[in-house]
Parts: structure tokens; sequence; C-alpha cells
């Protein structure tokens, strides 16, 4: 129905993301949101070492001093994530783009019954790190994403 | 202006919260709201060793078998927060008190310059553990809960 | 030289397990070991979800009350660990193995340049969950870890 | 019988620190000793805001460039930690000072029954940050922590 094209990201859980609940802990599930980011977008430009080309270079290809930094998170755990050794395919989309910040869309899925356990959407700028101003979204920044840009999941 | 009352939390942050950014990272804020409710509202019944009485035993008057699960967060970013040695000072009170779950407000300042640097709510619901059935508010809860409503800080 | 086998585990790092150095945190290399041990050992029996078997299920076969413990820790850290968008390739074999207790060695490289960053030993007890009496290492359990039985890495 | 001044630092577990086992879970216990390491000896310089002075500004004081990297860890688990909403009472000496480098030797008990659950030692060096280059405990480092120094943990 969507056009729009969609990541999938294989994101392994951790044993140490359960809490004493026995499942996956809430928190460490926005763990596993920032890594199907870095996964989709690369690490951001500075921080770390030499890797593979990720799918959408969004943030590996901002300058060194530039930051993405988390705007807001919206979370909507719709069933406890359990634990299995078996990677998470978990879906990102872009939503949103607006001219200083965009969204990151999500969908995590359980691995081995498919039941859908997490919607999430991130809204993230980018800004200069030492003076914290805000910057534009770029046109090359536009370009990268026009692909996978799909609906909001949240109003 | 409000007349509810606010539970103020003193929680420490820790060196480790950081990320490569030298701030504290998005993912470790989500924890320090989670160690904040469990300060507010005490340890889950039948998740913790004896310790002292919370201001408002939301959580540790639960039956052992029943969870306090998160359904929602929502999370707003408006400043970075830089680590210090000082314990953050969250506000917590009730929001949305609704049939079957609750929200749970906060706002992070910083404990040396006082700035807004979060504003958060999360929505728990109690299920059975066993069989996973969403279970009503008691009358006991909403007690427990009513002089700590205030606003909805998100629409 | 050595006859044992070793089991090499693919371990990706995450963003999130640097620190405000810019570097794998040295307590996140301890996470990463955990994790090491989950993917050649099995999930502990009890605590997760359907999944695949292990190299060797010697955690996932125990019965669900009995725990794997950790007794103690030895991390020797070689070089600083970058993080890349690369599995760490964690090796993982058997030292010490003793009437109740065995070790675990391991040695991390940079996935990269193969430089060593960590060499450590874990010892663990097994324990049963409730009365926390130790339990002997049961002669299946030595069938299981025979063939990896190699050299202990520290004195 | 020692005559070496031991620090006691308050260091608050946090719930999510409780692994699937519904204990204090063995990586976060490496987490707690780092936060004790920072609560006794500083904030490492240039990784922090303003706060407060810790008793000993062993790793506050130095340069903005200089990091205080782990060498090693050796951590005994004499006992499983439960989670209480009390703060831990780790105690923090020195031990082995060496040339070039420094043990931090730390006791957690439990804070209700005071039971000895860990016994662990971390070997730290101080290095310059950009070249790697491994620096000489310098004669101010040797006065601040003298009056600490006391009987090492492990042989």
């Amino acid at each position: 129905m969507d056009a729009h094209q969609i990541i999938t990201c294989e994101i392994p859980m951790r044993w140490g993301d359960m809490d004493a609940y026995g499942h996956i802990n809430n928190v460490q599930v926005v763990r596993l949101l920032e890594e199907a980011r870095i996964h989709a977008f690369g690490p951001p430009g500075g921080t770390a070492a030499l890797g593979q080309d990720p799918p959408v270079p969004l943030f590996s290809s901002v300058a060194a001093g530039v930051q993405a930094l988390v705007v807001e998170h919206r979370i909507r755990y719709t069933a406890t994530l359990d634990y299995r050794n078996l990677p998470l395919k978990i879906r990102v989309w872009i939503a949103n783009p607006g001219p200083a910040s965009l969204d990151i869309a999500y969908r995590i899925h359980d691995p081995h019954t498919d039941r859908l356990c997490v919607k999430a959407q991130t809204t993230l700028a980018f800004v200069e790190g030492v003076s914290g101003s805000l910057l534009r979204i770029t046109p090359e920044q536009k370009r990268q994403v026009a692909p996978y840009v799909g609906p909001s999941l949240f109003p």
C-alpha cells in the first residue's frame, strides 16, 4: 500500500537486557532503538572507528563537530518482549521530515512469533556541538532520506 | 496555582550514564525516570529485599504476582543533561488516572543551574504476571495517588 | 599447539557501550563477555523464550530452578576497544574444570585490526536457586565441556 | 589493626541493576564499583560539569587530556547482592601503589544485613589521551593517596 522503503535492522537482544520481571526491560528497548538507528544511519561522525557502510549514511556523514540529538521519544509497548537468542528485526523509516528535524519511526516484532511488541518514534535534530545551535536539515540529508519517508505512527 | 502534591526524588546520575557525546545518554535518562518511579512508589512487590518505605507505596503494595508494566513513554529532551556528582531532583506526580491505567509525569532540572532538561510521562498498567490479564486500578490505589494527581504534560 | 576447541562468538558492540572517553566502557566489556557466554552456552534454563541451539548447551540444559552464578571475574584490558559497527569475534573456552566450578576464558580482538584488547576469565558455579546450595558439576556437563578445556589465562 | 583510612561511599543501587535472576547483575556490580571510584576520587578531569568536591581529588585533578584507564579488574562475588531501596556503603582504599599504576580496593556489604557480598580490586593507570602514552604517578598523586594505602585483597 505504502510506497516508501523500510530499513530492516537485525539487532540481537542481550540476556542482560532483561530485568527482574524476566522480560526485556522497557529502558533497554530504548537502547535497542538507538542501536537500530545506528545500524540504519551509521555511527555519528567522529564517534566510531572504521567499520562498514550503513544502509543510509545520515549520521555517519555529518561533520565531526555536529551531534545528532534526540529531541523526543514516543514509545508504545504493545506486548512484552521476551528474550530469545535470535536477532530482532527492527523496521525503521523516516516520518515528519521538517526544516530542522525529522522523526525516525520503528516497529519491533517478536523474532519467533512475529507479534508486534513496540511502536516508537524519535524526533532528532542536528546541532553544532560546541555552540549547541540548531542546524537546518541539508539538501543532501533530504535526498538521503527521501526514499524512506513514510507515515507517522503518532498523531 | 496547582494544589496537587509533587514527590521530589533525589536520584544520583552515574558517570557511566554518559555516552560518547559527553552528556547523559538519552536512554539513561529513561533509566533515571525508572529509578525516580521506584523511589516514589516503591520497588514492585516481590522484586526487592527489605528496605525503606517509599513516599507512596503504589508499587510496593501490589501482590507478588502482579506486575506494573510500562504501556507508553513520552520523553521530551529540552536541554542536554550534564553529568555532575550532585543528585538530580526529579519531580514526580500522577496524571490521567483511569480505570485501568495511570500516567506518571516527571520533570528533571539540572541540579546546579535548575534549568529544565527533561519533561516526560509514562503510562502504566498493572497486569497479572502469569496470565498477562489487565487489572483495574483498585480503590486503595486511587486513594494512594489522589493527593498527587496533577496536570498532564502532553495532550 | 593446543588441541582444545575454541568457540568463536560474533557479538556486536552497541554505540551506547561507549563512555565519555569515546571508547567501549570497561563495564560494558563485562556485559559483552556475559553475552559471549550466553552465545556459547545458551541462555540459562528458565530465563529465555524459544530460540536457536547454542554451540554447547551448558547453561540452557540446566533445570529451571538452577542458576549459573559468577563467582569471580578477572579481566585484563590490554588495549582500548574502539566502537565499530562490526561484530566482535570473542573467543571462548573452558579452563580449570573442577568438582563444583569451572572457568570460562575469553579473548577479545579488535574486529578490524585483530589487536588483542581484552583477556578475561570468569569462574562459574551452579547453585540451586531457592536454597542457594552449591551443585556439583554433573558428568553430563563434564562431557559437554571436555572438548573445549584449554589453558588458564591467569595463574 | 590497619592504620590506613577507608573512604565509605554511599551508592544507591537501581532497580534496573537486577537481571532475570532477580539479583543485582554481576556486570552492574562493576558499574557500582565504577561509581564508587568516581564518588571517592571525583569525575575524571574534563568529563563532568561543576559539582561537589570528592573526598580525594585523584581523578578530578588530572589535566583534561589525561585519562584514568582500567588496566585490570578482579572481582569476587561472595554472596548474591539483593536489590534494596537503601544505598550501598562501598568501602574503598588504595593498594599496590606503583610508579605508573595503583590499585583501588573495594568491599561491598549488604546495606541491611552487613553481609560481605563483593571484594574487588581495580588496577588503574593514567594515560595521555591522544598519544595513549602511559604517565608516571606524580608526587602530588602519591601525597593524595598516601593516607588511604592499605592491604591488597588479592595476592
